[in-house]
């Protein structure tokens, strides 16, 4: 719990328990170091947990001006150099997998193994239309007219149908939580991925990698993460069923299960 | 072109062509007989094609109370027999799929043939939030806020990417061309679909029956057709590849390659 | 019913109806002209209907040396210059369709229309390796053996369950009916689709073309029409579900209404 | 090393490494103990890890008479009990997950966890007629016919393309390592799985279960598992991309990622 200052501008980050290993998580657009926070017991039996918001997002800074994904790179890359974390296996999901790729085919030597879930290596017409669709309600300030937005396609067919009163809370909890300064951070985080295109480099990343889908993905289909997976040479490939874009929140065991093996092996090469 | 009076209420139909069988096709939500204008000659050539615009749609009469889907059940059937049809194959989409399956229940002996496309039995709870979320968008009366709401969950992702300029075009046009009384009605016709559940009448349909997904259809997946398929006994079912729920727009020769073939050969047992 | 010779070489056809346009439909490896009559009527209300069994198959000349497809597709074009045929669709089906694709790119100019149907641009190492074993099994002349090894992965598993009975009595028939001659053309038959490998020149058809796969397919799965799909410009694609690769027997309504609307379509392009 | 003795019949066993948690293994039908050496080194630095060959499997005895799955349970239950076994994770792939389903219907409360890999609930009409085909082609001691009958549909096509030269030098081996001995106790174990049909009873599972599918798997498709998924309340469910049936060779990262990930978390809920 405590905050690092890069180029004058501060950023939160949290680090959880002392496990050899680490596990560096960067958080997706909506969420902020809090979204982990029911996870955080178990990750601790098997990683040094170091959770961290970006700018805009969450306790760290919210900026004025905007930026490119870029940005956050470079503060993840501060971040672990600052804390002189080792053996290093850097999470990313959505937001957080494009700027993890993106590090990973720039700083390859501070990490030793990198997870990408439910992202893509592209922000492709579809998804920048959802992005604008975003900004332009989160600019009302309206947080009804926000959630109705964004949150449908996040979930799948079947949570809403097993959680609608959660969702409705949420609904309430969102109108309530969310001021002028998230919504103009929002905005900026939404237009700094508008020119997330990673498609040329991301096979350099030499790493292992895991690749996490969800078969009911709509913001980031399964066609990106087999798009990464063929770009990505020898990376690693599972899919969660019946499960939407916020993968860890529907299918925690599923997607913590895939998370703390691969950590666990990463590449290793056997005699069959 | 002309109007047929139900219960003193004003509804717009189109018949084209003189063919001895004949197609009446049920438009999507946010469509009108003006939608199909570019596959009329196409049609024509196989079929009678009779086009009608529901309630609060097109041409025909804006109401002022809401009401369930029954009312457009009433006005197909009315129109059905008013112009004395024969040889009736009953095409639905979306919306449209929901009033004709629906219809196919209650007056199986006016129809000898059913498509259903792009459609469900059942509005869950995912697609009445997003019903939500377009009713509260309609309300801003804001063309821009409606079309970012709506429309990138209608398409795929491969035709966002090819036709960006088109869409783009159209966000112009919808600002331009829908004004309170058009948005007023849309909020009728999705409260009216709120309460659609079939999945315990639809079981009763034993007309031959034709169904058609897309696998990117994200307003009704594949597994919306999927339990159609196993709930119709004898329902034949067909999927357009990178399609999104517009499919007669997205692909309109595969989607109407399955319907006129369809409507061609019915049902017939084979002695292999 | 007649006979045709090409190079002394005599090969079995048939020819019904006489609608204006024509459907030249070309078997699969295990099918003969037979296999198609209980559709003829069917089609006959749509197409002069051209069947032909293939060199080594059905009543067409069993012969002694191997070749390559190249000789099935020589068979074709002569048909089709000896019939004068007019207005040709052609389709094929697995290794017709093979035969079907690469006729289509040496004589583009014979046919207005080609349909695959579960077929593979490429003999694939799994594809040669089933073929080996279905050689290894005809080799022994053992109506049993060849059934058991061929026939499982031909049907889907939903097919097997309603059908056993069915499937049985074939198997019976199998061993009656297959002599030395018929297993001996059959061996010949699998050698020469061997080499089959059309991924360097299937993006020359330009002919308006579509794609049938079945989503159950085991012997060339929806990755083979995917990859056919991406290559051919244009190709329309449409998917059964619940189907094997003998989608004709398995789900022919969906077939034939395919094929029979897509005849019908063609290439057109909509002002949408 | 080391055999166990139950009602007179030998059989083989191997434990490996001293952790406090334990993995009981099941082996696939043409398995053994030493099908699993190439991993036995990762699994132990997670597990206690015990391995048993099933009668007319490996080293342990072949037997004469025909005999039901039961005969395995029992087998598995008395290597649990002998060994004292605490904290157990059984999992079973394929044949060895058909045991270990029914297994855990009988003595749940001898397991912690459960871990089923391509397996299935039912040996449905199309994997009956597989057995078939492959008893048939194992009844002729000809190693190359019994290769070709058994192989290609193991495999995924593009594990096939990428390893044809592995899978050429495996079918020399399988030819001479096979007697007449193994294929009588293969002969057997199919015959064993025949009337397997656990559909009614595994809704009485309720230890933590984990399901692992593959998307390209032939023998038992996707399909199974998700009837497993929808039978077994709570049970989780990953599917690992371009894989055929045998996964834990084509894919062992993914697979044992999800096997050591959901033995470290089993069940758990989290606030979210």
């Amino acid at each position: 719990m405590a905050f690092l200052e890069v180029n004058g501008k501060k950023a939160y980050y949290e680090v959880h328990g002392d496990h050899e290993s680490t596990l560096v998580i960067l958080n997706g657009i909506m969420m902020s170091c809090s979204s982990w926070q029911p996870f955080v017991s178990l990750l601790c039996q098997h990683f040094k947990v170091v959770l961290l918001d970006f700018y805009d997002q969450g306790k760290s800074e919210y900026l004025v001006e905007n930026y490119t994904q870029e940005l956050q790179i470079e503060l993840v890359k501060e971040t672990i150099m600052a804390l002189d974390l080792q053996q290093v296996t850097l999470m990313g999901i959505s937001y957080g997998g494009e700027v993890a790729m993106k590090f990973a085919v720039k700083y390859q030597n501070l990490i030793e193994k990198l997870i990408l879930a439910n992202t893509t290596a592209y922000t492709n017409q579809q998804l920048r239309a959802i992005g604008d669709a975003w900004v332009y309600a989160a600019k009302t300030h309206d947080g009804k007219q926000f959630f109705k937005n964004t949150i449908p396609p996040i979930y799948s067919m079947d949570f809403y149908e097993k959680n609608i009163d959660w969702l409705n809370a949420r609904e309430e909890m969102f109108a309530r939580l969310f001021d002028a300064r998230w919504y103009d951070g929002f905005i900026r985080l939404v237009i700094s991925a508008e020119a997330h295109d990673a498609r040329g480099d991301v096979n350099q990343i030499k790493v292992p990698t895991l690749l996490i889908g969800a078969d009911e993905d709509i913001i980031t289909p399964l066609s990106c993460q087999i798009e990464l997976n063929e770009a990505i040479e020898n990376s690693r490939f599972v899919v969660i069923k019946n499960c939407g874009h916020a993968s860890m929140y529907e299918k925690p065991i599923e997607f913590f299960s895939a998370v703390i093996g691969f950590a666990a092996i990463g590449e290793q090469s056997f005699k069959i």
